[in-house]
């Protein structure tokens, strides 16, 4: 059985990264590993690690995006909780057998990890994603 | 300066602890370390650890409670991220210099625990909670 290790990070979709990083930066003291433009995602997020896990600011750059027409609709908040699995093929075998709803059926593979969205229709309102880490980074 | 330290829970409101644990224990595979009655928080909350955090899920037990209102407009969903911070009156002070709102303005000193919830109209739409942790549990 394909096993979740960790909660790699949380997905905040902001419309201001700089007007954001004066709560968690300047108020909440944590410190910004890096912002960068992530063109797989169509968005600038910026990387805040907090112990073990991370909080990544979302601001999409195109507004065909899910974080652009969430923030449309709701404004800012928590998007998406990202889990790292040992197995992400096995994890969605998995999933689809006990009858969960998938967005991605197949990981999409990026540098450094393998990704799959599933479907918050099957996880009582919350949207997933799933990481695998993988050495090719 | 206070320190946020670690991310100690992402709470999810559910309407249905059994039926949510069909997809976070039965499908994703994760432990649930315990299911508790929480009186000071009106509501019933399975505890399932991933790495160093916590996924709670967390279904209230009265009807007047911000996670019922939550429930009531949103259906289930992520509800709010628990830091762990060093010093929390330390840290409340420094919130409000930096102009955050607050829910708490001071503690709310619980076994093990002391709480407070910021705002989440200074936060871009994510309800924070601070935890600090104590030895009288």
């Amino acid at each position: 059985m394909a096993k979740i290790t960790k909660l790699n990070h949380v997905a905040i979709a902001v419309n201001d990264v700089d007007g954001s990083l004066g709560f968690w930066r300047d108020a909440m003291g944590l410190a910004v590993d890096h912002i960068e433009d992530v063109p797989s995602q169509k968005a600038v997020v910026a990387f805040i690690p907090v112990g073990d896990s991370e909080v990544e600011l979302v601001k999409p750059t195109s507004e065909d995006t899910g974080v652009a027409k969430f923030l449309a609709e709701r404004g800012g908040g928590m998007h998406h909780l990202c889990f790292e699995v040992d197995d992400i093929d096995a994890m969605l075998v998995q999933l689809k057998e006990k009858g969960v709803r998938l967005i991605n059926e197949t990981p999409q593979v990026l540098p450094g990890r393998k990704m799959a969205f599933v479907h918050p229709k099957s996880t009582g309102g919350v949207l997933v994603e799933l990481y695998q880490l993988t050495t090719e980074a």
